[in-house]
Order: structure tokens, then C-alpha cells, then sequence
């Protein structure tokens, strides 16, 4: 019988996923469809013998049939909708592969999974994904040898080549979801440090980045990501001192974001008034105190102590919001308007190469002595559609979903990739994809 | 037949209403009946013949026998409660009153209640309440004397009486209900400033304040509050300039605030690890960056660039916040334990009395001159149970009522109290109970 894998959602990060099914499709006699809300979208990374449907998951009728005709489900359309697919999935006992965060709603699909002999597994793309399963590798290992781990620290971001889009002083652009590029880091991130448990509301989130120096790569900056804590369990680090997860930023990038953070320029909660006429400028201008000053550009730099030639006033600049341009939306949020805005210069061009680093450090005791090592992946574009945002995300979907296929994972219910069975081969073939994390070990002076 | 009156909920602003409907009863042969979660709570503040219940909004078949037997419902629980309490009223054709301000579920009722003859009235307290009753009496007499209104700002606050508490740097204590103190501002202040609409967000909003200084009572800061262009529309001021309305505190109270706010200390979504062993001074810690200083002290003085013996520091430090002294609560959210550190000292004494300030400031056109009203009121508490707090909320909720069950509010539907027919009267015998604005034109220099 002829396997069939059925991917939902064509959006930035699932090119490389689907061009990788469909070459090994062919070897191993798969079917492969893509489906996505816009056919034309399904159509245009839908390669080979692979097949376009429209897919909305409002249709449930229309998408119960496109899953019962499945074996194996990935879907990347957007994480809040993941609940909706699993519960069609749990239906049509089709099982399921995500790289998005396992929700509450998600986890508490675990038990019908088991009992329905499925595979739920998420969190199984780049951050969180290639980060898990990494880790997890060098985890084991320490363990393995007798040794403790202390600390762990890991941050991952998806940047662009030093050879892309010069004189771009965010070095940044847009290579995935863009909205969720604009909302990140909203709520609260946790964390364990030196035993002490550590809380950074959105307002000090931008303020509070780690430096992070990575030899051979440069100067970045990390801040904390979403809640740290929970991996303590999931990894089994019962009793690690300091438990941190991260995204990473080249240097000046939090100060400036901070700006967007503290004007309320991020806030998806209320659509803005007279949209249609306002400019780059008024955008701005809305969320400064009126007494502050005469220009919007006076206003900016006192209410924020900023330099007028400093390097956050460099970004906003190059970004256009001192622009009389109109912004070119008829209406919304302060997040979606700020998207708009960012993704006039942050669109990615035919020739932009981008970067994904993610850098991990191991602290441990062996044998009475403390040790670090340190991991580095760096992936770099091949150009705008096959990115390396959209390799690291897509084939640690794509060979959890062949091993699946062939019965080399027996794990079943809702899972994320930190056993052997899994991360094992994945990053095994990861790595003959040229995807590969290198470990230094780095003595204490 | 007797007319019977329902109080659902005996908190701190429910003292006054309580006796003044009890007097009222004698007068008028009512009956009032006092409900609330604790049946003691509801017993303490039914006097004279008034009837006291346990009322659990989450027992619908108890609430619906409660509401059954009344005539009007006057509901002093927490306001995302009233919904429910407000479907029960429309089943059983019962009037609803409330200080609290109209959600969209409220609204939606709209229709229904008209139907069914009803007057479900909101927003008749204090604030919102009097400062809705005030306003419209102004704009009302400015539009009947041809004037045209450019400019409406008004500022409410329950601070505490200058004689009251003398060392308290705060000036500052719980007279409602300490939650809603403490999240006090969460979402997005939106307001017209000067024909520009204008947002701040919670991060900022302790930082926007106003300056406001009332002849004979001193100097005050002014937070803006919520939504304050919807009500462009329910006062029929189309094209006016600026619309603000906001919170009132005395001078410092907002940077000391402010700290929390930047801390995540008002954050309520989600429960600390470890908060039996915790003291005040971990507390604080948790939310600082570990690398920032030695101390406690020394990491806030430099994350908010304080000064050791400055106002902020003054303020956290006499409410105990540098105290080795356990929080006391097994566990909680941030809000939680702030609410309950502060309590320790910001629970009003018995000799402690508050005080109530309202002020507006209306700048109009008449004839060609451009005029300016300001309107003040001030309210005294009596004790710790008869506040100004409990006074200015409770009598124009429980004026209304009398109002409606002598047949002279006609209006129905979901309302709040901007039309002649309710302010009127109100405002009216708020007179005679002490409590009233006073105004006074400001003459340009």
C-alpha cells in the first residue's frame, strides 16, 4: 500500500519540508499533499507528483476527508489551530507532526493518542525542535559518563548572511511567521538561574539580553524565551542550578525592538483609529506624549534618552517610521500595522541568504571537576524560498515522518523529541544534510 | 404590595448603600435583603429589618430563587460576574443596577431588557458614576447656553485623608477592592488629545501621568483610565478636541508604582514556584536581574536608576519590601503576593479616614471666547467602614433605586446614568447627603 503524508499549511517554513518528501517520495513509493487555505499557495510548493488541495480547517467536513485519507499529518499552519487538526487526527487515528509548542489543549490529547496507538509529536522543527533533540544528545552523553549538569543555557535565531543586505543595521529580516516575529516574547519568560527562579515581564524582556560571544560568528544578544521551567522535567535536569532558553539577536537589536515594546507598537489587542490616513510618522506619534517635544523625532529621543545619530535611531530610521509615507492599511491592530510597516524593508529579496545560529552551553561536575562545553549550529540560506529557517524547521519533520512511516519510532501520544529513538537518527541525517551542531569543549582560564 | 430590594455582594463599598436603603425602607415599607459568598459578611452589614443570605452567583438555582423575590437587583460582586447575575434578571423580568463599568456581554443585553421593560443601569457609582452625572450636567448646561465643548479631562481618585496616616509616604490605601487596585491599568489607555488620538500602554502608563493642581487640596498625578473615546459618543461630543479621563493619586505615588508595573510584580497569569518559603525581600528579588548588583537594593537602584534615599525607595521600604519577614500565602500569582505584602500595611485602621477627589476640567467656546470650568469635589470618610469610598460608590446606586421603584426613571434597556432624567434627581440628593461638585471658571491670564 502506498503511504500518504498530507502537509497543511504553504507557508515560509514548509518549502524545504516538502521538497525533501518529495525526493523521498520517490524512493519509497509515497504520496505526498499539500493543502493550505489559498490552493495557489498549496500549488506553488507543491513539486513532483505531489498533489495541491485547498485546505481550511473551519471546512471540518472538507478537512476530516483530506486527513482520513493520510497516514501521517504535518501541519504548519498557524500553532493556535494545531488543537483542531489533532482532534480530527484522534478521529481518523492519523497521526500527527507539528513544530510548534504542546499546548494544554494538545497535551490533554495524550491519553486517546496512546490508547489509539498515534504518534502526536511536536515541538519537532528548529526552536523547539533541533534545540530538544541536541541537547538531549549532549544530555545523555554527560549522564552517560558519570557527569552532573549544572547549567544549561540555549538560544537560537533565525538572522541573515553577513554578506546579505549590508547596510540593513537590524541584520534582520523576516524568514518566518512575521507576525509571530512581531509578538514574540509577549507574556512573561521563566527561568532558572543559579537555583533562583527568575520571572521578565514583556516590559524588561528587550532590557534584560545575555551576550553571547560565539567564536568564529560574532557578538549576539539573547533574550529569554517563553517559560524555561518545564524542559527542567521534560529533559529530567531535577535539581540543575540554571535552566535558561533563548532567542538570539545580533548585537543592537533588543534596545531597538525595546523602542516597539514600550510605545505599545506590539499590541494585537485593539484595532487603531483613522488607519487609512495615517503615515509612518502618525504611527509613531500616537504613542508619544504630546508635551514631549516638538517633532516626533525630539518627542523619541527624550521620553527614550536617546542619541539622535545612537544606534536605535539608526534602525527606526533605515525602517522608515520618520517617513510621510502612508502605511497602506485600511485598518488595524498597533502589531499588525508595525508588521506592515517592518516588512516594507524586511521582505527577504532574491538574493538574501539567511542565518540560523543556535548555540547551546553545558556546565557539569565529572569526577569533581567542573566542565563546559559549548554547541554551535549554523545554517545559512540557499536563497529566499529554500532558507535555512526553512531546512532547520522542515527536515526534523520530515525524517521524524519517514522513520514514522518506517515503524522506526515506536513512541506514541503527545510527545516532543527528547528520546534517543527520535533525536538519534534525526540529527543523524540532519547532519548528512549539512546540518550540524559542533561541540568545544572550553576550559576555564 | 411591598417593594423589595436585593444587595448581591457586602465588600468594602457596600457599607453605605446598605444603611441608606435601610433607612430609606422605613420610609417607603421596603424590604432589603443582603447577599453575598459569606453569609457573615452579608449579616455584618444588614442592619435593622434587612435580610441577610448566602449568595453564590455559581449555585443558579439558589441566585434565581434569590432574585426572584426582589424587585431590584443592586450587584456589588466582581463585575465579570454580573453577566450572570444579569441573565438571571432578564428571565426573571427583575431590574439590575451596577457600579461597574459595561462589557460587551452587558451590552448585549440591550435589546432583551427593553423587551422586557427593564432598566438594567451601570456605571452609577463613583467612578464611573458621579463623574458620568457631573460631566453631563455641565456639557448639558455648556451646549444649552450655545457654547460649543473643545476639551473634557476628569480625574477621580480614593486616596486617603491628610490628617489620616501621617507617615504613610503613599498617601495611599486600600478603600475597594484590593485586586482591582492592583491591576489597575492592565491593557491600553486610549484617549483624544488635542484632536489626536492617543495610546498608552500599560508600560507606560504610570510613567504618562498628568499634573493636576487643586486649589486648596494640593498636587496630584492623573493616569489615564481605560477607554476614554467611547465615551466621545455616549456624552454627544462629536468633534471634540480632547477626551480624558483618568485616575487621580497625590504627587510620587506613579514612579513608586511604576516599579512594580517594570517588575511584573501586577502580573496575574500565572503561580510563583516557592512562595511559602518566600520573604518580601525574595519577593522582589526574583523579579531583578541576578547580575545587576550585590543586593537587593543595589540591583533596583541600578536597573531604575534610583536614588538610596529617594521617593521610590521611601515608598517600598515603609511598605516593607526590604523586610526579611515571610509573605505569609502558601502559594499565588505576583499580583497575589503584591496585594497581600501591601495589605499588611495599606488595611485601613480604625481611625483611619479616606477621602474622595473628583475633578473635571472643561474648556469651551461661547460667543467667540474660549472659557474654561473646573469642578471639584472632595468627600470625607467617616471611619474604616463608612468611607467616602463606600459613600460616593454606594448612595447614587442606592438613589437610582429608590428613583426606579417610584416610577420616575422610565428608561430601560443596558444604560449608564448621562441622561437628565436619572443625574438629575441623583445628583440632586447627593447634594443634601455632602456630596457634591463646586464649580469654578478659570479666567485665562
Amino acid at each position: 500500500m502506498v503511504s500518504s503524508i498530507l502537509v497543511l499549511g504553504a507557508g515560509r517554513s514548509s518549502s524545504s519540508l516538502i521538497s525533501y518528501l518529495e525526493e523521498e517520495s520517490q524512493k519509497f513509493n509515497w504520496s505526498v499533499t499539500v493543502g493550505d487555505v489559498s490552493f495557489a499557495a498549496a500549488r506553488s510548493l507543491a513539486v513532483g507528483n505531489d498533489k495541491a488541495i485547498q485546505f481550511d480547517i473551519r471546512d471540518v467536513e472538507n478537512s476530516r476527508k483530506a486527513i482520513r485519507s493520510a497516514d501521517v499529518v504535518i501541519s504548519m499552519i498557524p500553532a493556535h489551530l494545531h488543537v483542531q487538526v489533532a482532534a480530527l487526527c484522534l478521529q481518523e487515528k492519523k497521526h500527527l507532526l507539528t513544530a510548534s509548542y504542546v499546548s494544554d489543549e494538545m497535551k490533554s490529547f495524550d491519553d486517546q493518542a496512546r490508547e489509539k496507538n498515534l504518534l502526536f509529536l511536536n515541538e519537532c522543527g528548529l526552536d523547539p525542535g533541533i534545540d530538544h533533540m541536541s541537547a538531549m544528545k549532549m544530555i545523555d552523553i554527560i549522564k552517560e559518563e558519570g557527569g552532573v549538569l549544572h547549567s544549561f543555557e540555549s538560544f537560537t535565531g533565525g538572522l541573515i548572511a553577513p554578506e546579505t543586505d549590508r547596510e540593513n543595521p537590524w541584520r534582520y529580516k523576516f524568514t518566518w511567521n512575521p507576525r509571530n516575529v512581531v509578538m514574540a516574547g509577549q507574556g512573561t519568560s521563566k527561568f532558572l538561574q543559579e537555583g533562583q527562579y527568575k520571572y521578565i515581564p514583556y516590559q524588561q524582556l528587550f532590557k534584560r539580553f545575555t551576550p553571547i560571544s560565539i567564536p568564529e560568528y560574532g557578538e549576539y544578544e539573547g533574550y529569554a524565551n517563553r517559560d524555561s521551567l518545564k524542559y527542567i522535567e521534560t529533559y529530567g535536569l531535577h535539581g540543575i542550578q540554571t535552566m535558561l532558553r533563548g532567542t538570539l539577536r545580533f548585537n543592537g537589536f533588543c534596545a531597538a525592538w525595546d523602542i516597539f515594546v514600550q510605545l505599545g507598537c506590539t499590541d494585537d489587542s485593539y484595532a487603531m483609529e483613522g488607519v487609512g490616513r495615517m503615515t509612518h510618522r502618525d504611527f509613531i506619534d500616537t504613542f508619544l506624549d504630546r508635551n514631549s517635544g516638538k517633532s516626533l523625532e525630539e518627542k523619541l529621543l527624550r521620553q527614550f534618552h536617546l542619541q539622535p545619530d545612537g544606534p536605535e535611531m539608526q534602525r527606526l530610521t533605515w525602517s522608515g517610521f520618520f517617513e510621510k509615507e502612508k502605511i497602506g492599511l485600511p485598518q488595524g491592530t498597533p502589531a499588525q500595522i508595525l508588521e506592515h510597516i517592518l516588512n516594507k524593508k524586511w521582505n527577504l529579496h532574491p538574493d538574501d541568504k539567511d542565518l540560523v545560529v543556535m548555540w547551546h552551553r553545558f556546565v557539569y561536575e565529572k569526577k569533581g571537576k567542573e566542565k563546559e562545553i559549548q554547541s554551535t549550529l549554523v545554517a545559512r540560506g540557499e536563497n529566499r524560498v529554500h532558507t535555512a529557517m526553512a531546512k532547520t524547521v522542515g527536515f526534523p519533520l520530515a525524517i521524524a515522518a519517514k522513520l514514522l512511516l518506517q515503524g522506526k519510532i515506536k513512541e506514541r501520544g503527545v510527545v516532543i523529541p527528547t528520546m534517543k529513538e527520535i533525536y538519534q537518527p534525526v540529527l543523524q541525517e540532519l547532519k548528512s544534510l549539512g546540518i550540524e551542531l559542533r561541540e568545544r569543549e572550553v576550559v576555564a582560564n
